[in-house]
């Protein structure tokens, strides 16, 4: 296949312009420009780059309705939630361009020379991070702009430094090549070379493959299946020189119901969840697909109200034909399972559209079932009935890593919570409140992401500031001269507002 | 095998107690004990963590000459050395005892709460970072004490919070089971579960592929050869759970010999070159295995001292028979070579006893022949003239992954340096001007790694206070009461000396 068009989400029907597929040629070509363009790029001041993240969140905004629409067409998410993406993508945008500006990022350490120290003088020893390399991003399916070509892995790697190669999700090109164009303007505007940014574009997996093993790639940010995640780091785990792959794979976002809540507000939470459940048609990471609650007051009242409130839910698009169907044989598996039963569906609809689903399980089935545990990506969810606390122990303590886990709890369900606290921080990213998992707040104190195979590494954040991090490495500077030093561990740099740890202590004067 | 001896470094004889070799029933009840210390182990506070190392250091100088008279026994090296190691190891330790007071690794962020936010309010967000869980951490052969029992990764993974368990290496069981007593009687005193600490000791590598690939291992540290890290890699990325493996394996350290400097002091140059590449039998990571000079005035009378200093050298008694040994296979095959020519050589010994080498060819050579470029562990090293900087340059940038790169310079060689170094920075961890990559100071502004085939994560250091970072994850709260909020990330833990970032502005108070 040489060329290919963008597939309307509604219709499952090919329309509007042509793209060429890109192959090995276009890849080497991204890869050497990004190489090219990787010194000058890095070498960019702190507002320098930070003007040219913030030109990039103009240029997108000034595609005007055309881009909301192309995302429309293309992932069947409706107009709200796209403009509302389009905001998060933006803001994350701007926010990095704040942290760039900040400077905490470059990691400044300094260790004054002691000539006088005995029996070996101390030599002056000067820390900054640097960018990695050039960097692969894999456009996700389900957020064509706040995950894809302008979204959260090229933000926080551009913030770094690094110039980026995007491969777009086929799911959406019309968007890609939106936010694209918006981008080479911002790089062009900003006087960079071209080569800071890429975007590669076609519907085989083979065009991702040879990216990720193309030698000036240093690192590589993805969102999407276990499968793939899996796919691509074996092949950066294989080359000559590996490399960090950064996926964000699947998680089923266990959400705690413990008693003193449930008995207060059993039906509201019943309630609450499904809508958790359905929105986006439940494609989302952080999509609540597992519930536990212990057996007792308020169960049922929630078990009612859940099952009212998905039963009552219209089928929605889905992102592709595909995600419709994987969905479909995944709730079709459960559904066959003998230790699960269907509480609730709501209208499945056809085609590209599907409907949400509810199933109940007790401790013990789900226990010795694991195939249970799976994501079944989209709103697909099972509560795990448990005898009691320490059931509901066997059932967290027997979870994959996750991206988040959800507690809704009253002042007397503290105990309990504190019991479970320390099993959920080793199985999770994020821990939350008397809330629900979706809504990934763009923020300092973020982190999406978690043990595997929520994620391939949990040393690091795909949402929010720290994210800029997982682009960066230490290098260190022994007995440089002023001259030779980077500008930012120079002494006279000091005074530039970036944080520096001096003989140990920090300072930010 | 059951059980095994100490090996004397000087004779190749065994001698001494005899040590039970400890097989994957040990593995398994080390890491079983690991896992049940380490939630009380990282529930320690900042203070009583660090008391606890400071105790180990503490322990270790009560161990007295006995300790160091073992290690020299066990690995040949001299008496100054060892004690000068033994410094070392018991300053790390209160080095981290300072860092973990300080607070700094905790990575505290607060967002609070914008309930008013239109269109949707912020939930309250805060980070910390936890530790990874219980590490397992490979003694080297050329630390006995600085990088083994109680070295730098053990130190580092104690001071995250994490419980370690030490594979010692078969080549010092004694100096290990010494320094091993000393840290139990440190977890006693400090009233921690036993767990918190184990030490394997055993002449196979069955052993450590066992603890690798022990379900309840999180991180693994390990020095040692480029194939034993590979290795425990591939063993690590295959679990069912992956796990990072922070591996430091083969460096040649380059050192560039600027024209200006070496014009100004070749002679100096080539003596001070001569005393770092046999420092220690050549048995550092930092060895200077490589030479770059541009042809040109000094570069002879660098050759003449450097011939003069390495043809004058005793010959060496090595860490093993085996490295010993490894040492002339790999002497030996440079000699074959066709391309490259034996300058000089010290007096060769035999047995465990190998004396220093070097080399030269031309930058052409090197770079049509891959395998002058790896690392033979020991005094070797190879000058590679070049014709010109452009020469230099090619060989720079044919170069692997390296933990250091060093440049002797003058203020004259300014323009080439400034040149060099975006090549070197993307090569290295630490880059030197006018000093002897041997010799690596414990501090904050340390990096000890860098980008494969120097080590498998270039991300972090496995010397010096940067350290800690390897071993500790982020985890995000969202709307947790105080009351289950960690202790450092309430509101009135504020004041504590720990930095802050709220709401992205870092605070000190």
């Amino acid at each position: 296949m040489t060329e290919f068009r963008s597939i309307s989400a509604e219709t499952g029907e090919p329309y509007g312009p042509v793209f060429a597929v890109d192959g090995p040629a276009e890849v080497a070509a991204a890869c050497a420009a990004a190489e090219s363009a990787f010194d000058a790029y890095r070498a960019t001041s702190p507002a320098a780059r930070a003007a040219f993240l913030e030109r990039i969140a103009e240029e997108i905004l000034a595609v005007g309705d055309g881009l909301i629409e192309a995302a429309m067409r293309e992932s069947g998410l409706p107009r709200a939630r796209l403009e509302g993406e389009r905001g998060r993508t933006v803001g994350q945008l701007r926010l990095f361009a704040d942290v760039v500006r900040k400077g905490q990022w470059q990691g400044l350490r300094i260790d004054p020379a002691l000539p006088e120290r005995k029996p070996l003088p101390r030599p002056d020893l000067r820390i900054r991070f640097i960018p990695v390399g050039p960097v692969a991003v894999f456009g996700a399916s389900n957020f064509p702009l706040a995950f894809s070509t302008a979204g959260g892995d090229t933000a926080s790697a551009r913030a770094a430094g690094c110039p980026v190669v995007v491969k777009g999700h086929p799911a959406h090109p019309e968007t890609g090549a939106l936010v694209a164009g918006a981008i080479a303007r911002a790089v062009s505007a900003s006087g960079l070379p071209a080569g800071v940014f890429s975007h590669l574009v076609g519907p085989s997996t083979d065009l991702g493959a040879v990216l990720v093993q193309d030698p000036r790639i240093a690192a590589v940010g993805f969102t999407g299946s276990r499968a793939g995640g899996l796919a691509l780091t074996r092949l950066a785990q294989t080359r000559p020189v590996p490399i960090p792959v950064y996926a964000e794979m699947s998680s089923i976002n266990p959400v705690l119901l413990l008693p003193a809540a449930l008995k207060a507000r059993g039906a509201a939470l019943g309630t609450g969840f499904a809508g958790s459940l359905i929105l986006g048609a439940g494609q989302f990471c952080t999509n609540p697909g597992l519930l536990l609650a212990i057996a007792g007051e308020g169960l049922d009242a929630f078990v009612e109200a859940a099952k009212v409130a998905v039963a009552a839910a219209q089928p929605q698009t889905m992102l592709t034909k595909g995600i419709a169907n994987a969905y479909r044989s995944g709730v079709a598996a459960l559904v066959q399972e003998g230790a699960i039963e269907l509480l609730a569906e709501g209208a499945q609809g056809e085609g590209v559209k599907a409907g949400a689903v509810l199933f109940q399980t007790d401790a013990a089935a789900f226990l010795s079932n694991p195939a249970l545990a799976h994501e079944v990506f989209g709103a697909s969810s099972i509560l795990v009935r448990c005898a009691d606390a320490q059931e509901l122990e066997s059932v967290v303590s027997s979870l994959e890593g996750q991206l988040t886990a959800t507690l809704h709890m009253d002042a007397a369900d503290e105990a309990l919570a504190a019991q479970l606290l320390p099993m959920l921080e080793r199985k999770v990213g994020r821990i939350l409140a008397n809330g629900w998992p979706t809504g990934v707040e763009v923020a300092h104190a973020m982190v999406h992401g978690g043990p595997f195979p929520a994620t391939t590494d949990p040393r690091s954040t795909s949402v929010g500031s720290l994210a800029i991090e997982r682009f960066l490495r230490p290098v260190s500077y022994q007995n440089l001269s002023a001259a030779l030093l980077p500008i930012e561990l120079r002494d006279e740099a000091r005074g530039d507002g970036a944080p520096r740890l001096i003989d140990g202590v920090l300072t930010l004067a």
